[in-house]
């Protein structure tokens, strides 16, 4: 049975603490699911928090703390002393542990990590500060199973129930030779149907070992975990020494959090605001995008106010502003949506840009003529095939350029270093709004002065 | 070293194929890590793609097959007969043998089963097959290593070592009483360091197992992974009787599909098309959205239309046509965008509609104050105050609008069981544009009529 928080849970569980009934959570809360407990905590204030934590044992304290949301989790972590905090970054995993440093200032973390017990583990963590978190090196873990090529299975048995005691999850045994490079991968699989006797050097497979480098970056990561099905993948060094491990589930939240990127990006949030956030904070993580999209319709203005003109003797031109700036948008963000996912997925045929701009100039160019016969014949009815006339060229030529431009912009952001996920946001469908404009008014003016 | 597939390497291959060089393939391809292969064999055509993938063993036949595109893995398998085809599914986990199967006509499904030697495979397939293949059911394997609650570690061992055959990835073995009902999870490093003597009954997890049933969707065992840390759940029928399991794996690609739909609705593209489709398959796949978003421009040139008067009089009034549409889209998406990622969590909270409406209203009240008195001085400025009264109130009532909208129409979609996504999409951007012309020219109407 799966547990589910609800609100009179919650209240009952409130009486509990404040009454102390250490009994009753035992037995009510400390016996579920680590993860249901952290959902349970995420609702409870800092010193509620603090008597269920602590009723728990270390190894689970450290589960529950790395589920906890991570705004529940900052604060409840500040409110502990600096001996509290080293003592339960000691309990997480060496990434969950850096992760959690990493945010601080620079003397909280000397602090902290000068009262950290244990020495190793202190380490362990400086040395992954050292990395950039988009990378591998900012991703790995140090706990991991290694054996040694010339150890006999019963050698391997004894040394890794050892190493089990800081590994929480086991999938593979990474194989190295006397200088710890990286030469191979065991099965637990085929290391519990072995022969006692033999050695890991007949058991493991050396054969197309997969690896990343500290440096590759995250994406590349979650790229190669994705094509060769990996559940966790060796991180090695420069020399090919065996520095650390990813698993599955980390890249999985990267996965996650760059999907969400992407489509905040698309749709013009800017920060990733818990939807319990306060109404200021949720106005103020929409407002960049709205200033842009407002200063487009100011900019928008000033164009059709230099056409003023047209629109006194021809009022019917202002009928289709709405038509050519929507079509300008789709066409842009669908353009540029296509860019964006292809460099998402580490698409490398993109470096040759040409290619890729002739087709979007080519769908563009069909599409355009398509639409823009269709619109000509509305419009003509609607007004007269003068009108039609304008609207219609004026919708080609601002399909063909959304188009060009919707791919080229996504390209460039990228060559630059932005995100390119940037462009299909208000971005490019303002660029498009303002320039479609000036192209229909221009149009306009062309065909009736003439 | 990771594989890098090159135009240089794939020339030299088809010569050697050409030449039926077959040492050659062997030393060169076939080493190869088998997602490498299945990468190679993407850009042959099937008769160079049978000589290779038949020379390689049936094993790595299987993960090769999972791994190749869809298009050229349908393409491959239609050219083989009917027993060949047979052949290769029986190679195949269970569920990506009933994936493939399900996509086939009922005659062509019966026919391949027909042609399947090993009875207990064809039997597992098409228990598969009666699941939706959005559902646990639909996702799950029938490959799995089970272990009973009584038997010692030796015998597990050896019973464990038969499973092993079929179950490819091993992280959990799943403990059944003696009516297969599912009753705990052993860990294999449990397994691996237990005296040969300790029974399954003394090592195994009983506490807070966490399993799905077959009719459990698919969002549901992607949120019960996500949030449970696990690597494989397994699944259970009303009785909860044991009857497979979900990898990581497959919901990971599950997730990244639900990403990719999401953003491609946002984005105004239907389907899936790989960027590599001929220039009319992509046009074909974005046609949908841009006639929405034309129809839309059409209303709304009928909208402004109505107020031909207006204009004649009042040509400024044009002006803002592309701010007000602009501003209600861009406040509309944003709404919508957050009611969707929030469903695609599973938040359950949503069924109160009424707070969210709330907040999102207290958001567009506070974001619309605040843009509408910056528009005030703007468009004053830029003609006269009595403009800036009109475009000023009209932004404050479009954004209230369309924020409240924005939420509304997500919700009501999800409710009548439509993709919520769709919402985000031109949808809402046309359907606010013309509201918002309608409120725009209304108001502009009311105050210079008076």
């Amino acid at each position: 049975m799966r547990f589910e928080l609800t609100k009179e849970f919650l209240e009952v569980l409130r009486q509990k603490i404040a009454s102390e009934d250490i009994p009753w959570i035992r037995e009510n809360v400390l016996e579920l699911h680590y993860a249901d407990v952290a959902e349970i905590i995420d609702k409870l204030n800092n010193d509620e928090a603090k008597l269920v934590y602590f009723l728990v044992d270390e190894d689970t304290q450290a589960d529950i703390l790395m589920e906890l949301e991570e705004e529940v989790r900052d604060r409840f972590l500040a409110s502990l002393s600096t001996k509290e905090f080293a003592d339960q970054l000691e309990n997480l995993d060496s990434d969950d542990a850096a992760d959690i440093l990493g945010d601080l200032p620079n003397e909280k973390i000397q602090e902290v990590i000068s009262h950290m017990e244990d020495d190793e583990a202190a380490e362990d963590i400086v040395d992954l500060l050292n990395y950039d978190e988009d990378t591998a090196g900012g991703l790995m873990q140090k706990e991991f199973f290694q054996a040694h090529l010339d150890w006999p299975v019963n050698r391997a048995l004894i040394e890794l129930r050892k190493q089990a005691e800081d590994v929480e999850k086991v999938y593979n045994i990474f194989v190295v030779d006397e200088d710890t490079r990286l030469v191979g991968v065991l099965s637990l699989k085929r290391l519990l149907f072995a022969n006692t006797s033999t050695k890991v050097a007949d058991l493991f497979q050396s054969k197309n070992i997969i690896s990343v480098k500290t440096s590759d970056s995250a994406e590349e990561v979650s790229n190669v975990m994705e094509k060769y099905d990996l559940v966790s993948v060796p991180v090695v060094d420069y020399q090919n020494k065996l520095v650390g491990r990813i698993t599955l589930d980390d890249v999985v939240d990267y996965i996650k959090e760059e999907a969400d990127k992407d489509f905040q990006m698309a749709t013009g949030i800017t920060d990733n605001v818990d939807s319990n956030a306060s109404i200021l904070r949720i106005s103020r993580s929409r407002l960049p995008w709205l200033i842009i999209a407002m200063a487009g319709g100011i900019v928008g203005a000033k164009v059709i106010s230099n056409f003023e003109d047209s629109i006194t003797e021809i009022p019917a031109m202002a009928f289709f502003i709405p038509l050519i700036t929507a079509m300008g948008g789709n066409v842009g963000v669908q353009s540029s949506a296509i860019v964006v996912q292809s460099l998402a997925r580490g698409d490398k045929d993109l470096g040759r840009i040409l290619p890729k701009l002739l087709r979007e100039a080519k769908v563009g160019l069909l599409n355009g003529l398509l639409l823009s016969s269709l619109i000509f014949g509305i419009a003509s009815f609607f007004e007269n095939s003068e009108l039609g006339l304008v609207v219609s060229l004026s919708l080609f030529t601002v399909i063909l350029f959304a188009a060009i431009f919707g791919t080229l912009f996504p390209l460039i952001l990228n060559k630059y270093k932005v995100d390119p996920a940037l462009a299909i946001g208000p971005f490019v469908t303002t660029l498009n709004d303002v320039i479609g404009l000036f192209i229909y008014f221009s149009i306009g003016l062309l065909i009736y002065g003439a």
